[in-house]
């Protein structure tokens, strides 16, 4: 199998300005085709160092990646970097030049050598096509040392270089591989991580696919890895043990990969030909954004309540006043009343209610911050869940509209 | 100035399933206390690989930190990686094994000599506090070629790495700092980035206090880096550009560092006791859960409605149907109606109106996807912007929400 490392420059990495998830992008990239990574290099904006970040990495793997560095700037020092540490010759590539020239010109610009040096290669090597920014990748294959090597520089602003790593970088991880490492990863919810470690123990020992738990916001999620000569193979491999853990948890599976819980509900409601609304208090809407966010959400949500206030409850909501000072805003009857109200006024099949304290502070002595009223109502009734949710305020906010879309599919299904 | 480099230890990392955030976190750590970072390195869950990590980084630098691979399971081998690399041996902390002991007691579970290898430490090191998970973190000072060399070693979980990197590792890395780096970041709306870029071109060049452009969703950073003996010192440094900058671009600098543009214009509207509510069409919530993720927005934000049907914005907004037909759902007139409709309702003082195409689909001959018109009604009248947004759906939500609270802003200063 073919190895590969990165090497990342950039001087705001190193500072933590910004998390480098263009790495985090390759990463992936280079698992799905089956190419080894063994180790990322974080340089900042220096020639010495990034020069020999490289070359370090050039004497351990066959493939080194650099990212960022290639722009115009007095900073972008990434193609001198490459060339030291490959010992090559940079030369100008005359079609970039004529591009970059065609770009300066339609911006009324003059041409400028700092502005030229994008067009600059090592002898040999060819240019990858940038359609976004002005800085071309560079594909260098040479001998060194009696190997054969390869250098792929990239561009470090994020849409340039995913559409990079989509197009002909891709093509290439592509052309190298030949093994495939293939993952599946189940979406567990209302189970707690100790429970789910627990029911699958005998297999996360298991070493070809593997098996990793992770905790994630309000659910667990199973990765099963294949590593095999083909993905078929590795999707052979990993069938067996996908069907293993679905048994064991049953509906608590979700979904998997990219599959979304908003969009599952979505579905559910959509199939049943019903219609939704949300009336929302401590999440803002966050109930909303997320269901919203999944693009034909109005076939079947018509919208919402943000009833902040107790008088918004009452009005648009029809919540008892009664009852709100009687028990407060954060209650189980309260919580009824919004999703029951929303649903009523509406016409919509389907309510539900979140209020809660999401703090800091507006806790009291009986209700501690974390503490959320989540309610489902529908044809068949109405029903009230009490969480306790610990954490920060968007952490709680978050976990009362997973809590939320949990019950509603846990309704639907 | 004292050097530091991460080595980051996890084969999660590698392969791109997480974005490693504590790295990014320990970095902004060094430049806030002055130590010199000029290097990063991650590695896999590999003996060998992690020694030979650490073992090249001790020789660059004073300072090693690592992160991860500090747990229980076979997976975790940091401990002996770091003994490895300076030559330590491994020795038992009796009050470390007591604590997990206790631990473990408590949940009613056995000892085992994988749990108890959390309690292990290279002899003459101190162990770190982690209350958040069972192991600790290491702290290890030591020559090594004749010069003095520290070691730490953090956990991987985001929750205990923070809460030791706030606590006893961030009191070591004051103590060691002779040199402060301040930074300050202005934040700019309204004024796209090349604009900015030629606004502060002079100053651009700087070599300390550094001034850099960062473009951010819906606005643009500059930060303002100084590097001095003394914190006092470095903040007069900045001050001077940060007041030519504030000169230049006036109120369209809406705040720095921290500060947060929601907030803003909630603190705005308290200022002046008047209240907020919104009507959401495409944004499906998201401009009522950015307000409500400042705490204490319930003290001038009363809530909104999510208007995601028609249906919706002429029953409780009271749009005109016949306007509705006419012009269609994203138009001017409708904006305008669903911000004074929802103003109009609920007595509140200011209204926002949002229609869109957030797309993909949904587009029209004459409706592109990233037309959105977006609506501020108050006593001074009713002022509606038609934007052309580009990007995903996400990205045009959160644009839309951005220039919502930016026509707040203006009406409001």
């Amino acid at each position: 199998m073919p190895s590969a490392e990165i090497v990342a420059v950039g001087t705001e990495v190193l500072l933590g300005d910004i998390a480098d998830t263009n790495s985090q992008a390759l990463g992936r990239a280079f698992a799905e085709f089956g190419i080894v990574h063994q180790r990322r290099t974080t340089v900042g904006d220096n020639l010495e160092r990034c020069a020999n970040a490289i070359a370090e990495a050039l004497a351990r793997c066959d493939l080194v990646v650099t990212i960022g560095g290639l722009g115009p700037t007095p900073d972008d020092l990434t193609r001198e970097a490459l060339a030291n540490a490959s010992g090559a010759e940079l030369v100008l590539d005359e079609e970039a030049k004529r591009t970059l020239r065609d770009y300066l010109q339609r911006r009324k610009r003059e041409w400028s050598d700092s502005f030229g040096k994008q067009a600059m290669k090592p002898k040999g090597a060819r240019l990858l096509r940038n359609d976004t920014g002005t800085a071309p990748g560079i594909l260098y294959e040479f001998e060194y040392d009696g190997q054969k090597k390869t250098i792929i520089a990239m561009p470090g602003p994020k849409a340039e270089f995913e559409e990079m790593l989509h197009g002909e970088v891709g093509t290439y991880l592509q052309s190298i591989s030949d093994a495939t490492i293939r993952s599946r990863t189940l979406k567990i919810i209302g189970i707690p991580e100790a429970s789910v470690a627990e029911i699958v123990s005998d297999i996360l020992k298991s070493e070809n696919p593997t098996i990793a738990p992770y905790a994630k916001q309000g659910e667990i999620h199973l990765r099963i890895t294949a590593n095999a000569q083909s993905r078929e193979r590795a999707e052979q491999m990993i069938k067996p043990v996908e069907e293993i853990i679905r048994a064991r948890f049953g509906k608590a599976v979700y979904g998997a990969d990219e599959e979304d819980l908003a969009a599952q509900v979505l579905d559910l409601i959509s199939e049943k030909r019903r219609s939704l609304v949300t009336a929302e208090s401590c999440t803002g809407g966050l109930l909303g954004t997320r269901l919203t966010s999944i693009p034909g959400s109005s076939g079947c949500y018509i919208g919402g309540f943000v009833t902040y206030t107790n008088e918004m409850k009452a009005r648009f909501l029809g919540v008892a006043r009664s009852d709100l000072s009687k028990f407060g805003a954060v209650s189980e009857p309260v919580a009824r009343q919004m999703a029951e109200g929303a649903s009523r006024v509406t016409g919509a099949d389907y309510g539900v209610g979140i209020t809660g304290i999401a703090g800091p502070g507006g806790d009291t002595e009986t209700k501690p911050v974390g503490l959320v009223f989540v309610s489902v109502s529908g044809p068949d009734g109405t029903e009230v869940s009490e969480n306790h949710f610990r954490g920060g305020r968007e952490h709680i906010r978050f976990l009362s509209t997973q809590r939320a879309l949990e019950m509603l599919r846990n309704r639907l299904l």
